[in-house]
């Protein structure tokens, strides 16, 4: 069967048209930089790539430009919507209500609707893709695989915080976690490639960026907390910091909580440190000598340096790390910079081998070096996919 | 020349008379568990010891108590206040003004009530106890010891958050750190005892809880941020948490800022997870078998492991864990938690060595532990007598 993947992040719509349960993939693209004043737009069948500039200015148009693209008699991909049998969509903030993946009606809607406030960049894009394919992709069904669920293992000593607990036996707040569908993708990819793995940490690194620890394929911490905001220092999120911070921007410089929330999410992370988003534009500019530039990305791996100690006292050791997504899988200058001076760790990179770049599975670690250290492509929407068949199979 | 020196806490002053620069001890004492139904009020010379259960419902009231007790004819401390050169005053938050111990005159009690919200709990206690201290010592200099001093030597790699740069610049918005008194005393201890002594972490646990990296003697990284109400989990204090909870509690459960902020500083930490504050009484509630008791030592442990796997990385080593402060210095049952699997960093506690109770410096590591773990008692009056009588020197 056919299954069209759609993964909207909170500036990029990623789609995939698969066929199920062979894995083979019918076409694949990308829209990049939503919102900025020139899109990417990538189109890919086995015998046809293509790339185009075009302001996008939302989700949807963006994924009606996805479906005007499928339907192009010239393209040959398919005749009729009714072709496709499921459209699997990644939400990202299942709350408490979902822990695994689930048929869409408008109940499910709705409560993707009420956690907007828990990932206020990611369920509105999620919830708008919906509707989008609901109306567009109207004869197939909607399935939701969440980004939550993968860290549902994790003991309270990680998902507690230490706050009344009421507040979590009544409000649900705790840590849940995301990126789950690539954590858990690439973590079992990884499993397969090494020898030992009992103790593994993944680094997501996209626009959002997230890692995790993992005792013998299970998640047992992770960066992400309540909601998609906290953790690593991100493209515009500031990740940790003080909370102290907020109230005080609200009580002594009049800040409303709306506003600081906005600073946090869409003007802080490498944007607030550099002026840029994108990390190509940063790794440029800190090459010619702009010292913010160069500042954002050593604070940058520091937090990830750190983080990778922290996951190796809860695991009590470390087998390997992993690199993945857009940053983790191309910026050989970040993985260098986190891996520098990791020495302790038994983490020791082969320049050389960093250097490379592919699209598959691979060691770049010297020989010598204790812990492995691998870049994983992410490959989340046939993850999604083979959730979404197994879900219609039953 | 006599030095009184006064550290108000949260809910206890420490003072202590001294004879500078001989660091003769005449007198030192606590009222503890200030605003609480009993307080316990201490005080002891080289030839009497005296505990007293007294209600102490504020620090004002406390200091009058240790105003009595010094020129009490009884215990022939002082005959009168004018034999006291100097009081020395620890305060919490220096902000960006105070970078070294000053005197203190309007001005400076001006900034400090001006640092308020950023130490909610501490500045407005050290400034009640400099208001005090004035009308009672009237004749001595009264000089300011600030607790964020030690930490100006961190990197902006560690100081800086990933926050829009203007937020710095002009809003003072970074991680200064506190503790530093206590912090720069154990670390300077444990160098003097220790043959590798490069990479250090100092636990500091008390009522507020904060860790320090500390490489060749100067700090690098430490737990609290902006304010002291970030980084362990502490009595009544949260520490970290995803910043979008507060939004969240802000937005969908009409909270004020204000209710949260409370929330997080005097209704978390242990208190929060468990109806106990006082870590005595949570230790005995979790023998008895109370599992919100035993949860909550666990997650406080696994903060403070996983905080020295981070700072490990920091260092890209580790020479020894240094635990100090009432809980760090007394608590066997809580270095046992944080010591427990964490082999992979050389950490190997000798359970004998651990359950002994001493006042003086001890290594309780085994014979084979590559990092060693020290207890060292925190001496925090007389870090503070010395600046104050080098100040008063120049």
């Amino acid at each position: 069967m056919k299954i069209l993947i759609i993964n909207s992040g909170s500036s990029s719509i990623k789609y995939q048209l698969m066929v199920m349960p062979e894995n083979e993939v019918i076409c694949s693209g990308m829209i990049d930089r939503i919102g900025l004043e020139i899109s990417n737009i990538a189109f890919k069948t086995a015998s046809d790539s293509l790339e185009e500039l075009l302001p996008i200015p939302n989700h949807k148009v963006g994924l009606q430009k996805v479906a005007e693209m499928l339907l192009d008699p010239q393209k040959g991909v398919i005749k009729s919507t009714s072709e496709i049998s499921a459209v699997g969509h990644r939400v990202v903030h299942g709350g408490s209500d979902f822990t695994d993946t689930v048929k869409i009606d408008e109940k499910v809607k709705l409560k993707i609707k009420q956690l907007f406030e828990l990932a206020p960049l990611h369920n509105p894009a999620n919830l708008e893709g919906i509707n989008v394919a609901e109306e567009i992709f109207n004869s197939a069904e909607q399935i939701a695989v969440f980004d939550t669920a993968f860290h549902q293992t994790m003991p309270e000593t990680a998902f507690k915080y230490a706050i009344p607990n009421y507040l979590l036996t009544e409000n649900k707040v705790r840590v849940y976690g995301f990126h789950g569908t690539s954590h858990k993708y690439v973590s079992e990819k990884a499993i397969g490639f090494l020898e030992h793995n009992s103790k593994i940490i993944t680094i997501h690194l996209g626009n959002g960026c997230s890692m995790a620890a993992i005792k013998d394929g299970k998640c047992i911490d992770t960066t992400m907390g309540f909601s998609p905001s906290n953790g690593l220092i991100m493209g515009t999120r500031a990740g940790d910091i003080d909370q102290s911070v907020i109230f005080y921007l609200i009580k002594n410089l009049n800040y409303t909580a709306d506003e600081v929330n906005a600073i946090l999410l869409k003007q802080s992370g490498m944007l607030g440190l550099t002026g840029y988003s994108d990390l190509r534009d940063i790794e440029s500019e800190a090459e010619k000598g702009n010292k913010d530039c160069q500042l954002a990305l050593l604070m940058n791996a520091y937090r990830i340096k750190k983080t990778i100690g922290s996951y190796t006292a809860a695991l009590n050791g470390l087998d390997a790390i992993i690199f993945t997504a857009g940053i983790g899988e191309n910026s050989s200058y970040m993985r260098k910079l986190v891996c520098t001076d990791m020495d302790y760790f038994g983490i020791e990179l082969d320049d050389e081998k960093n250097a490379v770049r592919s699209k598959e599975i691979r060691e770049i670690n010297t020989p010598n070096s204790k812990a492995k250290v691998l870049v994983v492509p992410t490959d989340e929407e046939y993850e999604i996919a083979s959730q979404v068949y197994q879900l219609l199979q039953n």
